[in-house]
């Protein structure tokens, strides 16, 4: 693995991870007033096309980070919509 | 461009522009309580990540979209900083 990967690793995991103290967040709170319904359900769409471009590709890197960040953005979402 | 682009595509634009409205909601109210510190602390040194590798890979797309979600998510990140 050259430093290029390693530097798109970091990238993916921080970007992916990311969006899991955010969901523990509003798990724990179920307060959701500050977070924009627009970039949830915009986000979330765009992770699923991500997903869809992952499968497409075969690519197994983009299919997991973009699964992983499919769920927390998923999660984030459905508690914006039900304690908005 | 074919379909895989395409999908592609419209993936990078809507993971790319949902910060927009985000960005605009913590400008307009400055209310930041519900929003995660560690997510977007964690999200721009991802997304900074990821404009360097593309800038290693000399890939303008990556770059673009980079620098977009770096400025929108910085923004957030700084407005959640002051306004905590």
């Amino acid at each position: 693995m050259n430093y290029i990967m390693i530097v798109g690793s970091i990238a993916a995991a921080c970007t992916t991870l990311s969006f899991l103290p955010q969901a523990i967040k509003v798990i724990k709170t179920k307060h959701t007033k500050d977070l924009s319904l627009e970039m949830y359900s915009v986000f979330v769409f765009g992770v699923l096309m991500w997903l869809i471009y992952g499968i497409l590709l075969g690519e197994l890197p983009i299919i997991i980070a973009n699964v992983v960040t499919l769920v927390l953005a998923s999660v984030i979402l459905g508690f914006k919509i039900k304690y908005k």
